[in-house]
């Protein structure tokens, strides 16, 4: 087992994939907000309309799947088939969980995607709430499961 | 309180702060990546050289800061005055503690920098190390202090 | 009267803007969207809920106001104080009405930050109902009004 | 019928196209921008060179083109083949015609490469010229013509 | 005498710039490309016209300038006051001369955006004249001369 | 022999590659940033750890990479399959020497992507350093070899 971003030297480097196959690659990742009752209430049911701040979270969380490689330095340029993002309220325990799934078919794994459409979906909601609390904390940002490619299925363990 | 980022009708706005006084203002956020002991062990001690893996996190955090307005939808473009992104190897507890503080003299607060640049830096260390470890978390992305405008000095209650 | 981004030879040029004055400029842009009228009403009332469709056209635009310099090569980089982007239907006439505000306190004006983001939200709204109307115009994409700046205030005639 | 960028809750999605066919897709958009004739004329024939203005609107239009899925949040990242961007001079009515052309090969049309082309074009040709005539309008933006993908050719009826 | 760029472990920083002043700098820097005689008589008097060749490369230039922060990790963003990219043909010795001139009211230096202009306008001319000459050489990327900020003024030795 | 960039009327354009064979294409591009001789001792062996200097320019000019066709204006947007720079130190000459290669299965080559490599590695390593060296000359930069597509291989001559 070795890390592949780095060569033999521990220098950073984009790894070749030029012989690897081309195939379906689907990966899930999940993050969730954590925040105070009132402001989940606000958001949810409360003084103000829901608005644009779920709405606004996931267009972000879209969005930001597709730079993936600009932020992430050893990440490939890929054409992205499909990218979705799902905000689901869980007011008992004042917390947004997000899910995010991204697909492609092509030659490098879209894992980075997902997780990176999650977290700035989660950066965006942190952003919109701000302003009536700023205690809240983006947890538990990981791999679900991914499909395709070399390395076969993941599935996280529960 | 009320949301600053959507209008009376619930509608996304980027908030005019025309009228806003410019002063310093520090943002301090940070986050932490768990991971099997394995894959701590590989970066810090183990059979390869630690080499650019934590470096790439770092710069990687430090550049995503500058793309904080390109990501997070109604955040203002500023131009910052500094960055750092600092990483822990915390291999007792196989975590590796990441702090990023952000610094600008303008109108509005840099926390989403600061937390965008925890949030990318944790995200290329998950990059560069899944090929051995694919169940790394990312937990407790956060805001840790910030001083500086007109809601004055927010300091995380430990 | 001269052409100010090209120069004596008529190469181009991003003009120095380094001696003029900071004050407040404001910029009101609008632009409108002529559809058929099955497709506004699907929009509006129809067979599906207004959803994401406009949220996604004003954030679109709001997003697209801080990409004005990438998009136009002369264009200084500036900081943005404020961005809004409203838009009205008017099932009437199957049109929605784009108007966009943009804000700075800088040495530049931000006319083409306004035109912007009016017509990233206009290509938006195409994007999301080209699927049932591809014949969709954009139409009179213009400046209606700026304040600020040596000159002086802009009012567009009716 | 119905829009294929939203869920059936409404909610914004980037569709999944990885069971679409890849084939060859050209999408033909338009727009022009009126002018005072004074503006045209010295961009034409006038006191100074035509200089760098059409070339800059030229440059800017297949540059944005490449931006397209960066500013639709919707919009899929493809490979582009080929753009180019026309601007024809109508001294006689006072405006600037502008046809913008996208080719690729790949799994989604370029409709929206070919509108953002176009439309990038006539917001730098107005940039170029706004210091002598505040008042020029973007006009008819529009797709002309697409052919491949399953929903076939579309020619726009005169 | 150190570097700034890193701290006292070595570790890349974007520093810390809140508390120096605010003052104009102006920077320049040059560079030359290298070319067979058929290539820039081609560009210059050949069989076909100069056209957009020399355009391109001056309007990249610029623009480059404007990313300078996205490409140089430790680079300050910063709002420009203006950008020019000079490009003289020498025939005699098949040399096409850049020179670009970066200009700000800041707290640093815009060495960084002079160069990037310059080799992004190089960069181009290679791009648009490689079908013909890809032994072109891109020679002597050097600052010029700086002008404002604590460390005064450099003029480079002739 | 012609231009392939420009039309018959010398306009600009980004030429149509969708008939032309996907293959495999390699470009290797170098460069060499010449420096004081205190100043390639600091980096490598002098009062300061080396640091991230190298691994900064080395993740730089991977990251640049990705840029080119945001930067080169006629380039087109491609999906690279691996990019590595690699900088030797040559303390005699006081040079540091840059070497990038760039892959991709598609339908231009890439010599663009590893010129943009090299540069913006030379151009981080002139940031790093140049709190003690402005007078750094980044030179010879040039495109090595390439492999792949109609035009066949090209290897520079000594």
């Amino acid at each position: 087992m070795e890390l592949s971003h780095v060569n033999e030297k521990g220098e950073a480097r984009m790894v070749n994939v030029s012989q690897k196959n081309v195939n379906e690659r689907v990966a899930v990742a999940s993050a969730r907000v954590r925040m105070k009752k009132e402001t989940i209430q606000m958001i949810a049911t409360g003084q103000m309309p829901k608005g644009d701040v779920l709405a606004t979270a996931r267009i972000a969380g879209i969005m930001g799947a597709k730079q993936t490689d600009k932020l992430i330095p050893m990440c490939h340029n890929l054409p992205l088939d499909g990218v979705t993002v799902d905000l689901e309220m869980d007011e008992e325990h004042s917390l947004v969980h997000i899910t995010a799934t991204a697909t492609c078919v092509w030659k490098t794994g879209v894992e980075m995607e997902a997780l990176t459409a999650a977290t700035v979906a989660a950066l965006t909601l942190y952003d919109m709430c701000k302003a009536v609390d700023k205690g809240m904390v983006i947890e538990a940002v990981q791999l679900e499961k991914k499909t395709g490619g070399k390395s076969g299925t993941y599935t996280r363990e529960k």
